[in-house]
């Protein structure tokens, strides 16, 4: 079959895609030793990363191929399909706090940790960067609002009645409509009406050589089969094993799985901003983040209506909105000058370590 | 009577100004059918529109005929007559949290409503539109230090002891005369000695024609009694019309009160934005919320020790700081470019639709 | 001694230094009216202020003999040497309540009171001054950092847990590492890779004449000794003194201990702002206060476990978090643009007025 071969070369020759070799060890392991948690645990994590980068690596050749406006929005509503694949699974499972910890963890992830670390690697190897603020101040102006949608049930005059469950779920189906409302106007704004104030940079971009449309669409149906499969043992041996391993429920949801299904779009990320295309690692963060929050998180409460075991709303527990809330606000400060050296990614990423080290020093007894 | 054409034909020529006749409807109804709570909460707004219509052009004659120093005194006092009317009737009333909800209400209703409605207006004819960035940012701080002023409370150290009503009073007091004087210092700032950084756009350019100086001051004299009677009214009729309309007390206060108190002002910001004069309608938008924030509410705290039955805080509930503090934030980053296109309107009407949505959906049963 | 000359015309010609004259005074008076609280307190105040200003002037002297890099260290390490022995008294005293409060009192009062003096004093004679903004945004971005660790535990998803003491006392342990190894990276960024983006202006330029290396060696070493002397008992008295002023103990801690510390600070800034070297006074105050904030106060949670009669945590009271939030956003706000005048002086210092007035007026029965 000649036209596998760009998919074989593409496996070959990025060391990452070698761990797909990890992709069936954990089926077999998931039906010989159902019971071995942390094993397990550690297994899909090693082979949800070039799962993921793969999915990542046949969703933007789709794009590529698709031409400028049906690309941006395939770009624009598939770009973080292993997150939401993996939150399906949760979802599925009942298992809501891990489903916003998953969320409120990605888009802390990608604001601080991948922000920060790509103006560090790009600040070590270049005095100042400069990138579009522009399109940075949109992606910062997108995840403020989503951050007032997450705090809305706090203006109501009398707390006890905010508790009611049927004003947070009407209010939570409502601030949905509202946030997919406005990433759609986003995208229109960005991609459409002032195109030309975002520059020409975009995830596309990114890959180096993009797969035919056939070989592409294939694997985006196949990974996705292979990632929904493989959510579904990381889900069940998650909570387990952070016992086993004495990490708290909250470090996990935040830290692990959102660093696992970022994984390749940081791996992106840091290669633009080791090139100097730092408009790239900003747009893929940045971008990133506010599609979590705009558009997998409100379709995400949408759908439990249909699949989860009862509705999920969109309200998070208080310190997960002040992570959010802080995040937001450090991108959006340190993005406003549109020009970066290495002590910006410092900064950043001390955010991100002072998030980390207060929910990994938590004992782990609650929850 | 010669005189009063320019009057009359101002009247002819304004189709809102044609409500005028529902002025004299109200006060029959209210003699006829004084427990027609519904009706006459919808005739006295039916009748407030105008009348604010009329008192803001009135206010804006005297200010365009007395002369720079002194036409800038009077728009910057006066400017807000009808809320402080309004207000002025619920504060005899004794209906504090009234009071409290349409200034809060009034603020937020400027900063995200009119801002927003005027951006989006400009935006869908001006492909991107310009506007003086350094006053935005006067009127933002000015904001800001009124919301610092409303958090003081959280920030001692034994919030048992910040329940203490001596505390409570004492504060508001310190803090109304503190916002007053720095009201009074933005205005020498502004209109004095740095007036060259302000532009040349003020209110008073928004009336095609001024009144003569004779007329607009005995429509002002005549208008404003006619206001507080109507206002009466309405201040009786509110809180049991929001019971038979099934609307919470809170989005009564905060987005009924505040869009009939702020018609007048609202008319005039969207004209001058599909005009291309944004300058003109964030001038009128953030203008009109810090006079309120720092002249027309601590007035009114001040005044509640002469005419209300208890003396009133300057303490509103933490819901309605939170609003203030967004809208502030909101305001002063959407507003720090100085330069805005469609889509910056789309997110202010979203934080002012998120807020509007969960007081709505709030059940009406507390309070 | 020819070679004390230089250090006599410098008290000779400074009428500060007069003050001196008070030091023997307080110990005197210790001896034999130990009980006279507010004496003592009175006197340690009029002694601390002409010593701080010494041990700034031979700070700076030996910063100036020693080199850029060394001297920008030893400015960047012992600049708020007299903060941090009064801290250190109070620390060994055990009154951990008082150095929380003087720290949060030391950056609120930098951030406001001493830049918004500084903009007002500029302001009068000059219309618009101007400043490097970016090493304006280096000082309250780290500002911005220190508020959000010591914020952390407000992130954890159980409040309850939050409490445990453990958790505590690791986790101000880990962010005290955290925060001075942000503020050295901070020094490499400006005092070395990117020193060329921030200007000339240090703290060694405030000085007309710098001292002799030897007798500034001299001065730091004895006058650290009679600051660390006089601390003794200005922490010994403030506690009664402030009971018999009828002052809350918040009111000092924030108020007083921040104003003495600071006084010798606050001289170089105001001089600067008159010079029309707005960039000196800028510097001080900001750099001052994100001194305190990643360097004093870490070093004061990592020296308890020494001297402290039990670990000192980094968490402060809500209140004092909401003050320091406040300030570090409205530098950032006002610093954003590199360019000042009077009205931007007055709304820092009106800031500092609000939190002041509810300090004072709040009920001194409690804490």
């Amino acid at each position: 079959m000649a036209s596998l071969a760009p998919l074989l070369r593409e496996i070959r020759h990025n060391a990452v895609l070698w761990f797909l070799a990890v992709v069936p060890v954990v089926f077999v392991t998931r039906m010989l030793r159902p019971e071995a948690h942390t094993l397990l645990f550690a297994l899909s994590i090693a082979a949800l990363v070039p799962l993921a980068t793969l999915l990542s690596h046949a969703t933007e050749s789709v794009a590529a191929k698709t031409g400028d406006a049906a690309g941006g929005l395939i770009n624009a509503t598939l770009g973080n399909l292993t997150e939401l694949i993996i939150a399906l699974a949760a979802l599925q499972a009942g298992q809501y706090t891990l489903v916003k910890a998953s969320i409120a963890g990605a888009i802390v992830t990608n604001t601080l940790f991948m922000l920060g670390a790509s103006f560090l690697i790009g600040g070590l190897k270049y005095h100042v960067q400069d990138y579009n603020r522009i399109s940075a101040r949109l992606q910062t102006s997108l995840l403020f609002l989503a951050t007032i949608a997450i705090l809305a049930p706090s203006i109501v005059p009398d707390a006890s009645l905010a508790a009611s469950s049927t004003f947070t779920h009407e209010l939570s189906v409502g601030l949905s409509v509202l946030l997919i409302g406005t990433y759609a106007l986003g995208l229109v704004f960005s991609l459409k009406t002032h195109r030309e104030l975002f520059g020409a940079s975009g995830h596309a971009e990114a890959g180096e050589a993009a797969l035919p449309l056939g070989i592409a669409l294939a694997t985006l149906g196949g990974v996705t089969v292979l990632v929904a499969l493989v959510s579904e043992i990381f889900i069940e041996s998650v909570q387990q094993a952070a016992l086993a391993l004495g990490l708290t429920p909250a470090f996990v949801g935040f830290i692990v799985v959102a660093l696992v299904g970022g994984a390749a779009e940081m791996a992106s990320a840091f290669a633009g901003a080791s090139k100097d295309r730092l408009d790239l690692s900003v747009g893929i963060a940045l971008g990133s983040a506010s599609q979590i929050a705009l558009f997998v998180a409100p379709v995400l409460v949408l759908l439990s209506y249909a699949i989860g075991p009862t509705p999920m709303s969109l309200l998070f527990w208080p310190g997960a909105v002040v992570m959010m809330l802080i995040s937001t606000l450090t991108a959006f400060f340190t993005t406003s000058s549109g020009r970066s050296a290495w002590f910006v990614g410092v900064l950043l990423l001390m955010v991100y370590l002072i998030f980390a080290m207060t929910l990994y020093l938590l004992p782990p007894a609650g929850q």
